[in-house]
């Protein structure tokens, strides 16, 4: 079984079945993938050296108001596709994820008016751009604000094979082939099962986040570069129709949490009742709007408590309460 | 600080501002409530001597196709109401869960053409109606079928004030005051917060569930009758829009799970085609379609993994896998 490398200079910002391979590997083989993040590298760009190693450059970073903001309708900066020998459509791909490695920092931002669940909302009240940028480099853990801290549990925000449909296709949405699916249970120790729809499969991998809460609330995960390793496998004649994964983590972890609940016709309203009075239980703690946001978006979990009550269901918004370390 | 007890003879089937209480308490006092299932005892009714005791009787029910099912409009039994001296509206409702005690015997059933979230669909299918009867005595887990095993983490379906506009109100959709929540994270040594909205806020609570996943997929957790200990308090003028809680559990519970995926525009339609490829993992693995249906209501959790990747938003599905003992 080999092992092979790609480096961040095999990128692709749609999702196209016309792509030329970066890479050829056979089922059983295992590759390490070199990603941007999710800005096409905007942020490294802006500070000398391309990369962030310092407290002090993460300082500058933060009074430039150095705005990591992907250019117009370009998509994210996908490394890939590989191309895995075999492949037929109807099959399944099988992905371990056996490491994903972060960078030494990520940022979380929000913007009125942009792609976060209440946007609009938080417009009319007066919501500013903020960026908050994180030090990733002990691994395990970063912090927000003085007695805020949050665990790591890195994942790729975007994974997914070429869509049988003649292209291009834009990276947004997610679909039945995967993509930007920003599903974070996909851990070091996840197994993911891919619908094959062209010869190849046409695997491509990037948009890493450090950590997530179910839903990316404000749009954005904590977003970063890194490197993530795989090992590729077949399932042939899967009949899978969606993706689908085994994972070992439900997403949980905290001794304690603190949740708010919204009950309507429609998931998507329940879902911005229970966002919102989540975000005045932490300014109530002192955060502003956008750090509110910003901080629900890397570690709050939605959770659909029923969808059977007709006419209204109900939507739980889950804040760790371990994330309080004072 | 005083403790109450309110037996079953205690039922009503509305919320309603108008209802005379049962039992006044004071911030501070314990409450013992006895609450029959949501087949407001229909099941019982059909057994002499009104209990299930043994396992032959549960056979015995089983044999008879004894179906519980609401008497039509009439809505959950609740428990209640009390009044608590000194709530007035504006304030906040402080519920401690002290402890969830299941009847000897549960039940959880599919229909076509139900609530669940894909009766209709399944219908097409030929879904038939199915019941299953859970024994419950061990007070820590029961089983479904052979080599499947779900642990029990009780929880009151339904706990709520009387809303401040005139009623009767239905008992099936929850609101802002709370009732028919199905939130399965408010085991014991959970906190419930609800808004006041009349004076003596007028507590009830009904329809306890001995487990239940995320989203309660098939329309009913595992129904029974049982007992729930509480103790109230106030927070005055706290200004509460939705109710909201702290509690020692995420849900999930299990070594490994795994999870389905939808992607869709609307949340329900993503929800729904990760249950139904869900559904196929299970009948793979010889269930019958609607012991598959009953079995995910039990125990599959919806997550909602992002609702900011326009025009797809993703919904998981997720399956315990040490529900498997063999």
């Amino acid at each position: 079984m080999a092992d092979h490398h790609l480096n961040a200079d095999h990128i692709h910002t749609v999702w196209d079945r016309t792509l030329p391979p970066a890479l050829h590997v056979r089922p059983g083989d295992s590759l390490t993938l070199d990603t941007l993040d999710a800005s096409d590298g905007g942020v490294a760009r802006r500070v000398a050296g391309g990369e962030l190693t310092s407290p002090p450059t993460l300082d500058a970073l933060i009074r430039a108001d150095a705005v990591p903001v992907r250019d117009g309708p370009r998509g994210h900066p996908l490394t890939g596709p590989v191309f895995v020998e075999g492949a037929q459509p109807g099959d399944a791909l099988k992905i371990d994820i056996l490491d994903v490695r972060p960078a030494a920092w990520g940022w979380t931002a929000c913007r009125p008016n942009g792609i976060g669940l209440l946007d609009a909302v938080l417009a009319g009240e007066g919501l500013q751009p903020y960026t908050h940028f994180w030090d990733l480099r002990s691994g395990l853990h970063a912090d927000f604000l003085p007695g805020i801290r949050l665990p790591l549990a890195p994942f790729p925000g975007v994974i997914g094979v070429a869509p049988g449909a003649d292209g291009p296709h834009p990276t947004a949405p997610p679909r039945q082939v995967g993509g930007n699916m920003d599903i974070r249970q996909l851990v070091a120790g996840s197994t993911l099962y891919l619908p094959v729809e062209v010869p190849g499969a046409l695997l491509s991998v990037g948009d890493l986040h450090a950590a997530q809460g179910d839903g990316e609330l404000s749009g954005t995960g904590i977003e970063m570069a890194g490197q993530i390793a795989l090992r590729v496998g077949l399932e042939k004649g899967a009949g899978l129709t969606t993706p689908e994964f085994v994972t070992p983590t439900h997403g949980g972890s905290s001794s304690r949490w603190h949740a708010t609940t919204g009950h309507d016709p429609d998931l998507m309203t329940a879902a911005r009742i229970a966002l919102r009075a989540l975000l005045q239980r932490l300014t109530a703690r002192g955060l502003s709007l956008e750090q509110a946001y910003v901080l629900s978006s890397a570690c709050v979990d939605l959770k659909i408590s029923q969808v059977v009550d007709a006419p209204n269901y109900t939507v739980s918004a889950f804040l760790p309460l371990d994330i309080f370390v004072n």
